[in-house]
């Protein structure tokens, strides 16, 4: 077993927490967040000690039509100064941008006329070269960038050897583990990310872990990742995130030592807008059927038509998944 | 760190799975479970291959009025009967009995005229003396025991130790790691198990894990636990159990790799009976006021009431948790 850098009591001030909320909460509402939600965030955030609020992602409106939308998966600067002014605060903000679904040659401007200070490129395992390549450039802009290989519980040990050592030589300050799937156990995930942190450290890169809840385990392979040198941790308010969500938040910061950290506005935040959005019927969270596709180590795809559905015939549902295995 | 017993491939035959539901389930619906559910939880366990189904407590009837209770609190051997004739199954059956509120001289069969084929003696860690009077007398009687030593999160270093010693030398043939406040980490759980089985394994005893679900960790605290050598474990339906509930018997069986255990029987099981007792108006679950005592390492008895009383207030219940430290 790889060793543990700290231990329950130690403050690591090499860790850095990002909420996800919005990015990955959007996924769950069309990105459909009022200003007063996401004014209410960016200062509770700010009174919590995050240090990076993601708004969102830059997707192509070339790919994708603005109406369909809510305006956060677009994250135009003035979209985002609207909320921010000039960002005073010590809260970095980041926005993600997908292989393939983003015009970034376009939509970026030169960091030094931006709000935005980390771009989150992510891809597929077998995108690392145009990752490198999105990277290159909006490193060459001035932003701080990451890069997130997602659904790596599917992606062979080959290949994750080659991509790390890819991405490690290049520009990006931090590499980002991402369970997409909810299927890494923590020790499986804790695996991984000795092997992340190998190539990383080696580089002088970072590393990021982000979790999805399909078997209750966001917040375990959070903080066992965080345990053996993942530095770089996501999380999202009530856990909001797509089908199964993400790493709680509230777990987190009531999980670390730094007192930097609270959790108190959270929870006032929590109570006000992300209750009240719950209870207006947008879905999310740990289910059965998220279970499901996350034992089988599948994408949720299904697992949320089943919810979106309606269904209940939980049985009848992991049949249909073992015939379409 | 301590090392790990197999890995996530590995079939561990000596692992035991115990299905808790009607037990602590039973704490959320004052024991009142249907002969009809009781019996088709029966028959999805045989069918799962669990190792061990709790029918309840053997409860003091000089302390406990029996109307007061549904019958599952007393165990009487007539009603387990009345479920399991003579257990021709391959599963064996246990109950528990709390130190100090049962009548263990006078409510236990010989073994040879019982259908039951374990006592879990549960105690806090003040009452090992009063444990291991319970434990010889019944081995005496011919029973299998366990002793399950709960709240282990607020005992001191010195006691665990000598808590470990005494019981261990001891007839008992299994110790229970028992996260009542659901308050551990795998990180320490993991290292608590570490000391249960120094002490187990030197004394030809085996040690078990029963989690809750404060800080969504007892899944993880259960797998944690198991990879380091615990091999008796604790389970519900849909995790139902006190407050935030235990390690929801899904995620583990379909984390076992042994192919006696099935999940499938659970799912129509709890699709059938679970869904439906929840929709009844039975609460457990996670949830922010169960996560708060968790993270505070007390008692859920606060977060008990305000789920009870049906508040929202959550920012004031925290504050009210940290007044009354």
């Amino acid at each position: 077993m790889p060793d543990r850098k700290g231990n329950l009591m130690s403050v690591r001030k090499d860790v850095k927490v990002l909420d996800a909320t919005i990015r990955d909460g959007g996924l769950c509402n069309n990105f459909e967040f009022t200003d007063e939600f996401v004014t209410a965030l960016y200062k509770a955030n700010i009174k919590c000690g995050i240090d990076y609020m993601e708004f969102g992602y830059k997707a192509s409106k070339n790919m994708f039509k603005k109406s369909d939308f809510g305006k956060w998966k677009f994250c135009d600067e003035e979209d985002i100064r609207s909320i921010v002014g000039e960002n005073i605060s010590d809260m970095k903000i980041s926005v993600m941008a997908d292989v393939g679904r983003c015009d970034f040659k376009e939509d970026f401007l030169p960091k030094s006329e931006s709000v935005i200070d980390m771009v989150r490129v992510a891809c597929y395992i077998h995108q690392i070269p145009a990752a490198i390549e999105m990277i290159e450039h909006l490193h060459g802009l001035g932003y701080e960038t990451c890069c997130n290989i997602m659904a790596i519980s599917q992606a062979n040990l080959n290949q994750i050897n080659e991509a790390l050592d890819m991405i490690s030589k290049s520009s990006v300050d931090v590499i980002y583990l991402v369970d997409s799937y909810g299927s890494l156990f923590p020790e499986n995930a804790g695996d991984l990310a000795a092997k992340y942190l190998e190539f990383a450290e080696a580089n002088g890169k970072k590393v990021g872990f982000h979790g999805h809840n399909n078997q209750n385990l966001a917040f375990a392979n959070t903080i066992e990742t965080m345990s053996l040198g993942v530095s770089y941790l996501d999380g999202t308010a009530l856990a909001m995130g797509r089908g199964a969500g993400n790493c709680a938040m509230e777990l987190l910061l009531g999980f670390l030592k730094n007192p930097k950290y609270s959790i108190f506005p959270l929870l006032e935040f929590i109570e006000k807008y992300m209750i009240p959005l719950k209870n207006s019927g947008v879905t999310w969270g740990y289910d059965l059927q998220y279970m499901m596709t996350g034992q089988l180590n599948r994408h949720p795809r299904e697992a949320m038509q089943f919810t979106a559905d309606k269904r209940g015939d939980y049985s009848e549902f992991y049949k249909q998944l073992l015939e379409n295995f």
